[in-house]
């Protein structure tokens, strides 16, 4: 597979006059992908029925005939306002219960099913209108599922939607009212129709009612994408895919990638770390114009996942954004470096967002590769250069990584409905665990919750998996590496309750957890071997190996065979050598790059990717700040 | 009294294949009480009319049978969901105008008539069936009432229920503008069928509406229990109690404890402390295993008073719970000193929550005395411990301290709803002269505002008294001891006005407060004696005698006779220094006992609890970390 | 223009017998005006169309014939409650779509036309009967607009008059989708009802959208204001004013006082450092019992500009508020301090709130001149003396101060609308400028941003102006002093676009912003002549003189003749050092006075207003804590 830049574009932003330039220029730059049309909906179909295609197929023959492949969006995440005329109960309610208004986007429930109606009819007409366009090389659905927390709605027409779904997930009310437990506090119900969506109850509502509508809601946008993926994959061979966001974990990327040719998303690394990411103080003004030196390395491998190996980046940050609470630019460098690094990750493709800013409306503070006034922006010639470096080093060559970490958002659901300690985050885990990896100058493979085989792995990590699936189980079973399980897995049903016996419930593994805790921050549970357990700590009875234990002596964490299981969540040193002997054990060769160095293999190089505002040397390497380089493996 | 111990059951959650054995080690770990039935009714009534009494019937034989004593709880906090379709207006709304809907407990309207007689209706049922059982030996209402803030509805219910109050209260609707001071702002009302609730006005409320609406509020919760109530006495001869919770001001209880025999409460100290106490982060972090040492002291001496001498705890915390924001593991130990300063203070039975761990829904991760899987949590072995203990230990024998706090709900009521600085919490000003007192070795009895014969005391503390009833007016008159009044005790009317003549109005003594300053953490006014005031001081003006003065010589605390009255509020040193000056000049001896260990006296014993993660020694005793000890006096 | 004291009363609070003894002890205490009626809708009026002039021609005659002059204001802040009945759909709405009901004050939407007409029919019968008295010297319409945020409504009445002034505004919906930039997300609209008010939409509106609705709801007070101020006109000679209050923005006062003669504002300097201030806790500390040494003159030059050079004080407070979150004393003499700096700054009147204070409702613990039992508060005898000194000093000298700085209230607006940093305010800004002035001993006047003549300036800033009216414009062109721009000046059009040619815009100035980055608090970037930028930096292109540098060598401010572009916001340190430079070069002499010494020079005499607790020496003076002094220039 070719790598390739891209770029992002709203013909129907700019006079038509200037169209031939820009697509000159962004030629020019060595840009062979532009993406356009996610958002043009009032344009396409002005009004109900009146169909305006013209503008459309001349941007795409004006972009076509300039030597560019056009990535075309499907306009649904930007429905006009006439549509809300028409389907007045087609939004979104939050969970405070207040409709969320026509004024800006993604203004829709994913349950509306006339608005689904909506978007397939527009959707066919594109995919019959341009599914043969030779222009058209790859189609992107919607944009950013869950983009502003839309993925949960507290709606009529949700709520509607959710007590069919339970209806068709659990047969009859006495099968769901003993699933969940409802004899607990009288919380029975007599018939689906009762069942209202768990907001605004007087305290908690029930976790598996929770859990319930969050596996509801996460089913709703796939069933929203599978339409648009049907009647375009009728019309065209050309690939489908999505752009997913960062820590965006409220639907299950896993199953909307199953219908998709390629997994993508937008990478934005300085609005996450000031928006997205829990980190301390001076972690955040450190990587200020950088980013988090691993926050878009997990989701490269994440998406790689989702993606069954082909992924891209479809927006990637060219310069200050407008969005996080404070915006400063990027390092000189950045933007290259960003792109190589998702290159490093096996994209396919990485295309800037966007080629000119707007001058005008939600975004005009967001930067482009060009200014408002057509100059060129800091980007653009990083840009060019990326371009021109890829002449030398133009193919994709992914490879299995040594270590593998298993993701799974139903994980994240069940410990956001119960954390029990008000800082047990799922996601926060994983990355923890990755990061730790990284460290080591590790690449890692992220691995779905119902991954069958594991072959080829030396090292697995599962922590916090809110229950094992059958075939991880047996991938487990057959796994010859070392695998490190727990904080909380499999401590669960996955109907969110407690099993009996009580978990890990692992084969051959003689353990229970006697008893959970979570702890303040001011709380440290130390190591005998150093470092200290934080937030969390089970306390486990029964026979099995201790290889970890308290200052106590409690056990921290057990062993049988290929399978150890963490009791708690480790700081930052634990966690390094924990992992250390986890990779020692695994016959993994660990490094120690300078912090804020990071490695990653391909199959032909590996890369050194300094996210250092300052040079650093490693490997008999001097790599300059905010750099990447790379040499043959 | 004798002394036992309880436990509570929800035999509606096991298969019935297991009672007898739970039954059976129940009484084999010496618990005498077993509590049931209060969360129940949708087993008791699948569909209206539609009763299944059998299986409690058996429940209650089987626990009988095996020699415990069952207290049983009415149903009414849980309504099933067929209630709801029944009285689709029965819900609470909070103060943001949302309805709080059905999905966990308490989600009904204390003022909503129709649900009232469903209670009436229900409860009258059950104790027509088991007034008369030989094995049912007492009963509680409801449970919690104002868990999860449920006292305060701004619901329509409520407010037709307000405005009836209102015109029972003022009979005109010139008196209630004239006691309200309506003029101000033109509030005027022309008829009682305009007075809206206090909530979502523009600006604060006017303050005498607000308290007006908490009256009403606890008057509701009043009404709600005293039908229960009656229509249980009307059955049975067994004592009735409902079990209150910790920190919960929102009702009046001791007009609630006027209808019942007993009182009880849930006592969760080490949840409490997380979530229900504003102390310093270190505070927190030493007594984050054992509860604040003072908390539950506080409230078994306030139930105790709301008892009129007959109390219980009825819900006792044996391992970590699941709803305070971190859940961390109680101390080994702390089961048991838990239960034994209940006894040292009074109290008849100690219950603990509950037999064994739920597995499912909200509570699923909240210690029993059993696991899920039926092994023993660690509570288990401290139960039967305290069990043994008590063999030896049988009698309770309260006796009446030296020292006397009055605390007045309607005073909490009347700060919170005017402040005027952001801190000003009656509850901790009250808390913070219990836990002075209690450092000084101290027993403390609490009393009523209402409380008209202050005999056998030697000190009487009344901070913060929004006024001063007649009947204590009369009582400290009389009184021959030394009293200390103040700060802002007596300064408005029960209608939430300043009186002319200005507070504190206290007979002999000349003083008035010229003016009221409140005042940020960062602002001290130190006392010419040590120790400072913070957040309040009020200037005194005129001829009493000035006992404590500001270091600028204004006055601080004036005196005539047996009466003190204290202009600020004093931080620890201060409060230290003029408690022990108090009570020399009573006559009542202060011990130093060491941080974090207390004492209790009874009438025969002193018990030493140490609340520390460490030994001590005092008196000549070593006490253990986390242990509790006791001797004759 | 003579200087005089008043003070605010409500006759209608107090006894009728206890007026004339008021009006003797006002007088005495050499007061000279009486605010009174504002409030007072319900006595006037208790039942539609019942009026009740007696008490207040009664009211007005004993006050005027003890040698008061009245000013009476209009009642229409407090509607009484059967206005509602009349106009349930009157209230103004919150952004979260509640209703903001009856039970305090400002309960009004200013776009409710019935309620409008209601206000224009007590108003004319208020004028028409004591428009010709003789008593009444000045009138005051309605009561502070915005207090409690009551500006801004969602309401569906809003969203009628919303649509009606944007279709007067913009004409077609072509030309609002044009000026928008709707097609951006495909928010175009078909026609002006489809537009709804700018809350609860998924994200953030477009910025223009919100920017109309604060232009569209700064008119609604505008016409609001107008109607009551053509019916007292019609009917007397007498000044008409209204009563701003402090950091209010959410309306434009230089067009409410373009209708009005006289502009006054109601100071409460402690609670406002408490409330609306973001200074550091040392800060809030040190003047704690004192109020900010600069907030209280910003306001004084700001409203003296918007009363077009004459201004009162309409409440000055004169001891506790209630309203704070903490409300301490004032130190003794900052009541008279308060009132002299008001009349050093060019105040006609200064008015204490209030007489005496209520013992009843919402403010009964806001201090007055009196107790609520009548003896003297402290703010009494502070009152007397300076009523005392006036006699000495009578005549108000206003003179035009050496330095101006443009504030301007659409520049607020448009910064909170999209401040892309999340500290960016432009009050903020303005403010920091304006103490930084104070600091080096200047005296300021405030200009509006369509101020065309700066002739007898030599030094103007305007920083953070949207954009550059074109008499401002002009007026810079043939300005022969020192102007300093920026940051962020002119970089927008007033539609909130930025403009191509990219701002500043400035003719001769050869400078375009190529990129904007808003900082973390964490981020400083350095200035190479000390001090650094923080927040904000701008990018700055073009060939204009670079007159400052950032450390690594990029411009930081550069100039053109008379006109200077700041690129970011300056700390502490450089905004003296760049407020120093730009006053030498202007020939403006700064002065180094001690920290808390604030100078004013009116045309006659330099006051020294001392915010400090303690005696400083300056200019061969000794100035006492909290005292003022003056002397002839």
């Amino acid at each position: 597979m070719k790598r390739a830049l891209g770029v992002c574009y709203y013909p129907e932003h700019w006079p038509e006059a200037i169209w031939a330039e820009d697509a000159a220029r962004m030629v020019e730059t060595g840009i062979s992908w532009v993406r356009i049309g996610e958002f043009a909906w009032s344009r396409i179909e002005p009004s109900f029925g009146d169909l305006q295609f013209d503008w459309l197929d001349r941007a795409i023959e004006v972009l076509g005939s300039a030597g560019l492949k056009v990535i075309l969006g499907t306009p649904t995440a930007t429905p006009p306002r006439w549509m809300l005329d028409k389907h007045p109960d087609m939004l979104a309610w939050d969970a405070q219960g207040r409709e969320r208004g026509f004024g800006s986007r993604r203004h829709y429930d994913f349950s509306h099913d006339g608005y689904r109606e909506e978007c397939a009819r527009i959707v066919d007409i594109l995919a019959r209108r341009y599914g043969a366009n030779p222009h058209v090389a790859a189609w992107q659905t919607d944009n950013e599922y869950d983009c502003h927390d839309t993925v949960l709605s507290y709606s009529p027409a949700a709520e509607r939607a959710f007590q069919n779904w339970l209806a068709e997930t659990y047969g009859t009310i006495e099968a769901l009212n003993t699933a969940w437990g409802n004899v607990f506090w009288s919380m029975e119900y007599d018939h689906f129709e009762q069942i209202a969506l768990p907001n605004l109850t007087v305290t908690e509502p029930n976790p598996s009612h929770v859990l319930a509508f969050r596996r509801f809601s996460s089913d709703m946008v796939v069933k929203f994408n599978k339409v648009q993926v049907g009647l375009i994959r009728a019309q065209t061979d050309a690939p489908i895919t999505h752009n997913y966001m960062g820590r965006v974990t409220a639907f299950d990327h896993y199953d909307v990638g199953a219908d998709l040719e390629i997994a993508s998303w937008d990478s934005y690394p300085i609005g996450f770390l000031s928006d997205r990411l829990e980190e301390p103080a001076a972690h955040k003004q450190r990587y200020l114009r950088q980013g988090d030196p691993d926050f878009q390395a997990f989701h490269h491998d994440l998406y790689r996942a989702v993606g069954k190996g082909r992924w891209w980046v479809m927006e990637q940050q060219p310069g200050p954004v407008n969005w996080a609470p404070y915006n400063p630019a990027p390092l000189p460098g950045m933007a290259r470096l960003w792109a190589w690094e998702a290159f490093a990750h096996g994209a396919e493709v990485v295309t800037y967002f966007r080629w000119r800013q707007a001058p005008f409306a939600q975004e005009q503070m967001h930067a482009g590769l060009l200014r408002p006034d057509s100059e060129a922006a800091p980007g653009l010639a990083e840009a060019a250069q990326v371009a021109a470096e890829l002449v030398e080093a133009p193919d994709v060559s992914a490879a299995q990584a040594p270590v593998a970490l298993v993701f799974d958002y139903a994980s994240q659901w069940a410990w956001e409905t119960q954390p029990q300690g008000a800082d047990f985050d799922y996601f926060r885990l994983c990355f923890e665990m990755y990061r730790g990896l990284r460290k080591l100058g590790l690449s890692v493979d992220i691995l779905p919750p119902d991954c069958a085989d594991l072959s080829g792995y030396k090292v697995v990590l599962a922590p916090g998996l809110l229950e094992l699936s059958g075939a991880l189980k047996g991938a487990l079973e057959r796994f010859d590496g070392q695998a490190m399980l727990g904080p909380r897995t499999n401590t669960k049903t996955g109907e969110m309750v407690i099993p009996v016996p009580m978990g890990p419930n692992i084969d051959g593994l003689d353990t229970v957890i006697a008893l959970t805790e979570s702890l303040p921050p001011s709380e440290m549970m130390p190591l005998l071997k150093g470092g200290t357990f934080v937030k969390w700590f089970e306390h486990l009875k029964g026979d099995a190996e201790v290889v970890e234990a308290l200052v106590d002596g409690r056990p921290a964490m057990v062993q049988a065979g290929a399978i150890r299981y963490l009791a708690g969540w480790p700081d930052e040193e634990a966690l390094a050598r924990i992992l250390e002997d986890l990779c020692e054990a695994a016959g993994v060769v660990t490094l120690n790059p300078p912090d804020g160095l990071r490695l990653r293999d391909t199959g032909a190089h590996r890369f050194y990717i300094n996210y250092n505002a300052f040079e650093v040397e490693f490997d008999g390497l001097l790599i300059g700040a905010a750099d990447v380089t790379w040499r043959p493996l």
